[in-house]
């Protein structure tokens, strides 16, 4: 019979507890379940709302009921619906009557958000250490590529010549943005559901602040019918996870177009590749494949819980238990989608001498040499104009902008002068870049330095 | 050692063996994956690619794999990545070199897409069968609440009295709508894409129609690169999907409101009810919360595959092994809410008394009398705007429109008669509606009638 | 005064003016309002609730009303909510009483979704229009570059040589079925809502078959409540709208990638390219990134009318004026992304030169040389092994498999012999596929064929 | 001819103008430009790249041009694509050559993120203040109903009685966290990408740090690359709303519920209801049900803007030219719910006595004896068992708690004593609560006098 069961006559069709069931998977909770009733068995013998030994027999029973867990021993029953059920009636087979006393002063519905926020705590700081591993990566792989120049791309069309540092330390800028947004995220979190009961508060003498203390809480919540009601603490957690995953996403897009044969930047190893059950030529970077790929899951699983919400009268609706799968799931993939980008960026090596061979297509330099007739003095309009011009004869020729005469030049416009060929050429156009976050070599060196000293890299 | 692994040195490393396996849910595919190899190694034999002794051993060895399967007695590996491979492997154990034959001119691109297309086939089916189920649970409860007026809402305001019956076939029909929208798919759908191979098809001398006609498909698809890039059909399905959950989600929401102590409607058995773990006296309609919320996820999955396709080129990208799990869960969630709801159908009852006690309240009866203004030529606008005027007569008297004297109504309007009673209140006012498709009792039963026989009920 | 407002003594607010209009949209509608109208007062007065010279002034009125919106000289009100109250009201000032007697037997419930229903079906006329159109472009594309051979790609990784025909026609495919799903979602919407009312009908003796016949309905809707609650139909439009934009962006992704220097397959023209602000040299195929970019709101648009949808009760809802803006919107993007898919295709030169240079890197041949073996009666997964050492052998030596000596294949099979390098090569491999709907030219050159006669091109 | 027309021979073909065309929209961003504009022709003057004369033209010029925006005499050309190349065209017909030197290391795409970023700032402020607003207004709603008693609900069944202030202040708990969220988001946001020019910064002699400040930034953003590509700020932005709006469409929900005849909690005024069309007697909370259903644009934004940004490589791609509309329409959306919420809380009365009289059904002081029962030394779990069975009697009997007799409840349990009285009745219970954020009346008291100073209300 189920725990709630004193005014019902019949049990549940198999089908509804099938359907209503939720130990199949709230069962990951269990840990930090264990935890809250500890320190709400704690506080109600402080309170005088339960003896001393009865408090003792509780905990013991609850670590027993711990090690059975870790050790697989446990019994989880599908007619006993949640965690919180299977470990409270799994007490009561243990210790016998001290473990009614447990649910005192509490509701599950205050129970499995005590449960939930310290789960989901526990994972934002995991995920905040898988992200450092991954910006750390990233500067490695920035050390070991000093100084190797790629092109840089707009619309995909070639742009302007970039240090690959520069493009790597703009993941970490983004990566580093994703670890404040859980940052915060955690903070507001971090407030104690335990005591709001089912939704009302109590009238036993419970201490919020004993077990918000014990739980590591910053404080209690301080409305009962909001603390039992809302869920926007997960939302913004799967809202932080769905952006850092489009991140990765793009890194992912990045990186397979890099390991392509016709971009030919990067080889990764065998151990982040696999290969066709037919075709035997085939090495394929399928982790930053399923980077991108999952990241889709991620905001699928936002998305769920937008709409899980919406809508929803206070306080408690059943609706509510399906907040957990989504983010178990965006968690599980998201740790995942981290910790193989780092294994990735581990295992790929530049193709330096290709990389080098292709530079000189696509004028990249134009945009320098703009900028050479603007420190001539001509309006930066009419130096594009010029400039424009310039490349269409290029076009027309099957040439580089290095590649025309100064006579050539001089025919577009007469501001050119012997000094433009300091300009033109990629590594011309790299070394003329200077202000503040570009990626001039001396400023993407600084800004190396600043990644490797906060992330305490060496 | 990977059954690809030719040109490989390492194997992966274990965080990538990890993220990119797909074997802890596509083994789910198995019986449509030994389906389908059967098939093709039965037209391979049959075009001599093969010898017919081979093709028996490479079906007995099948065989005797579902039948461990079914027992639970399959060793499923991860290292062996997915179903096709580990069947693949474990056949080689089974029956030695000729399981080396069975994936001639055949790629895992083609394959997870025949075996994909076969589950989406019985998905369907099942699905449509639980859909004409909760079809005839809804006809069956209007069978068995003959005459019962509820009120009818707009805005959740009390609008016009509908019958009980009237309101319950506005779900039969959606539901028809649903199921149609299935059956379109799956004719859609339902093309083979075997022997496309990893995208360009083959030299060797395989017949896809002979594969495609014993696999029960209507033709193979005409395009190889189509056949494995494209997963429009698991779109539609998911988008198919989407939409009934949202219909159910609305009976959920109804439903819900029908049993709370304010509406009052419905009272529903103890077997279809949960309980509180801290509040003795609730009964709640826990499985209609649910399947409400669920139909969230439904929508998420829609979202996930959505955008996981979102921006690929051709042909496979590994991006695609996502595409399964949304689909899983899509359908094993919508199975359980159409379930869910047929029984929770079951198992209610309409609390007549109270609800006929309810009726008189909101002027249900306000547009029958403007109808009745319109039969004596009075231009509509002009009737409501005179309805309108007696109802705020109403608010400001407290009573019902019945309860006006005739002097009272002719102080609003002369064209008011005698005969006026005969359109006031709720009997009065259904009695009255006439149209096709309207509440009116004959129409009512005809509707029902329609469907008693098209779902072949009784 | 508002239309409704007899029992009202006071206007809303600005704000909820502001908020809840929805005519600066809804006016989208007038069309198909005003025809909507137009059979209704036919109807009104065919079965006596009307005068003909009532119902003469009403369509002349109406006649009126059209005119002056196309001119652009009416006066669209906020004060008057929507665009059926702006008509209804305009109508009135224009022809006075009579207009008093269209509203009789309608609510703006079923005329909102009469007039809805409508503007969808022109809109998927629109659309199939389009989806024929780009069907035909990429055909004619395919006339132009008969014979031209291009890498096919797995995991964006060179896999096995393809026709361009081939894939061209792997998109016509898709975008068949992307206007099959609108058929039937077409076929599926044409049903009737108007005389449901309010959401129960009418006593008044109207006809709802002839106003359906008149609008081109397949016939009135079954259920008045079903009428105007469910949105289905937009659901399933959107959700058609939504796979579309998901093949458009593919096509959009390839497109990107082939205009990239490094892929270097096609040259956009100056017509559907755009340049750069600051960079001289751009030249940016812009249409095709905002093909691929604009399917997001496509998706958009779809989320927002599922989580709209999800979870409100029976009848009409006020949420429910949200449907019109995603529906509009998703229509104007879609529309646009067909055409100029369709444009950019006939503006596109494809550098023939460039791609046969570039073809011998990959290893194209590799399952060709695989099946080879199997036709030398090596079980394919042998084949595929010693294939795979071939390609390894390659590798080291920075050679293509062509170029392999017979010794150094056979030092790894002795099944080469002299015939092997009859399979090798780009151009063997292509004339060695011979499956149904495979890249062989003699398929490809039927498909087309079948393209051509189905589209009615030439 | 466009401005980045050099290289090109041909203009676009009218449909990808239409197509690529942002001006409709982005026009938005005009004061956010101009402000921009100033600042980056200041810093140019002061780092010698213009001079003092060409500064003070350029200014002069773009006051002009935000005049004639602001008193609708600018003509916004499609031609000229966007609002950046609108004003800068313009101001090169007003001043003539100078113009030409303001896009002098500035490319359009840190410009544009640089208004975007301002435009956000901005929004956030504007959002924050309505926040305050619906804080205030539902603060002050709970000043006028001191005392009043609502039913709790869980699972929209009545579980407890709580104050209704409590119930208010739950929302303004919630809306604290929603502006704690966008304060945060506008944090990181607040750094400035203008320098980052077109992806790699300039070798120009600027300033950065001096036009981040004359524009109120922390600071320039670190690394170029980063700048130009990252949309992480409006993900962000979007996310936020999106809870909000979850929070709002929850009041919606709840608000419409008690508007209803059936809860009849709540009488809006005139000023915040519409009526029907067809029923004369409907006056409909149509504010709260669009607030309900607008969140599900809000939702839909934000899908359209990750699916935007999913998957594409660094660094600008014409696909975040969509980034716009989606942050434009979830700002406004969101504005205007946040204001319609207040307005409707401003008013509406609530029905006392209707409260009163329905309180005693539902057996909301079940949990209250449950607690009655721990406090005799019965453990919870026993006691939810005797609570729950004599909710079973009062079943039977259709009664209320209150109404059993002392020797009824003894033959239950005998535990009960006469002082049982003392906790039976909603009022009783009520004054039992006495936990930290509960609903006991001095807690309530105090919470609301917490939120009257924060809140700076009287």
């Amino acid at each position: 019979a189920k725990l709630w069961g004193g005014r019902f006559e019949d049990g549940v069709t198999d089908a509804v507890e099938r359907f209503t069931e939720s130990i199949s998977y709230d069962k990951q909770l269990y840990k930090h379940d264990i935890m809250g009733s500890k320190a709400h068995a704690t506080m109600l013998a402080h309170q005088g709302l339960m003896s001393v030994s009865d408090r003792d027999r509780i905990i013991e029973g609850l670590d027993e009921i711990e090690r059975r867990i870790e050790n697989g021993k446990f019994n989880w029953r599908t007619d006993r619906e949640d965690v919180h059920m299977n470990i409270e009636a799994a007490l009561t087979d243990i210790i016998g009557e001290p473990a009614k006393k447990l649910h005192t002063a509490r509701s599950r519905n205050d129970q499995v958000l005590t449960d939930f926020r310290l789960w989901c705590r526990d994972a934002i700081d995991n995920m905040i250490t898988r992200i450092k591993n991954l910006q750390a990566s990233l500067v490695h792989l920035s050390l070991k590529n000093e100084g190797l120049i790629v092109p840089g791309y707009t619309h995909l069309q070639r742009a302007q010549p970039v240090l690959l540092q520069h493009l790597l330390l703009a993941y970490v800028e983004e990566l580093e943005r994703d670890a404040g947004r859980l940052a915060d995220c955690r903070a507001r979190m971090n407030f104690c559901p335990l005591g709001a009961c089912a939704l009302a508060g109590t009238g036993l003498p419970i201490d919020r602040f004993m077990t918000s203390d014990a739980l590591g809480f910053t404080a209690p919540l301080r409305n009962s019918i909001d603390a039992v009601s809302d869920r926007d603490f997960v939302l913004e957690f799967l809202s932080a996870n769905a952006i850092t995953a489009v991140h990765l996403s793009r890194l992912g897009e990045e990186w397979v177009l890099w390991a392509s044969e016709e971009f030919g930047f990067i080889t990764p190893s065998d151990s982040v590749s696999t290969g066709s059950s037919i075709m035997p030529q085939k090495k394929n970077p399928d982790p930053m494949e399923l980077v991108r790929g999952k990241s889709a899951r991620v905001i699928g699983d936002l998305v769920t819980l937008l709409t899980l919400c919406k809508g929803l009268p206070h306080a408690y609706n059943r609706d509510l238990q399906e907040d957990k799968e989504p983010v178990f799931d965006s968690v599980k993939t998201i740790l995942g989608m981290l910790e193989v980008s780092a294994e990735f960026s581990q295992n790929i090596t530049f193709n330096q001498e290709r990389l080098q061979k292709a530079l000189p297509a696509g004028h990249l330099d134009a945009t320098t040499l703009a900028d050479y007739l603007v420190k001539k003095a001509i309006p930066f309009r009419t130096s594009h104009d010029i400039v424009g011009r310039a490349v269409a004869l290029c076009v027309s020729k099957k040439c580089q902008l290095q590649d025309l005469s100064l006579d050539e030049l001089r025919s577009i416009s007469t501001a050119f002068d012997e000094d433009v060929y300091e300009f033109l050429g990629v590594e011309n156009a790299i070394n003329k870049f200077s202000s503040y976050g570009s990626t001039g070599s001396a400023c993407v060196a600084s800004e190396l330095n600043y990644w490797v000293t906060k992330l305490e890299i060496r």
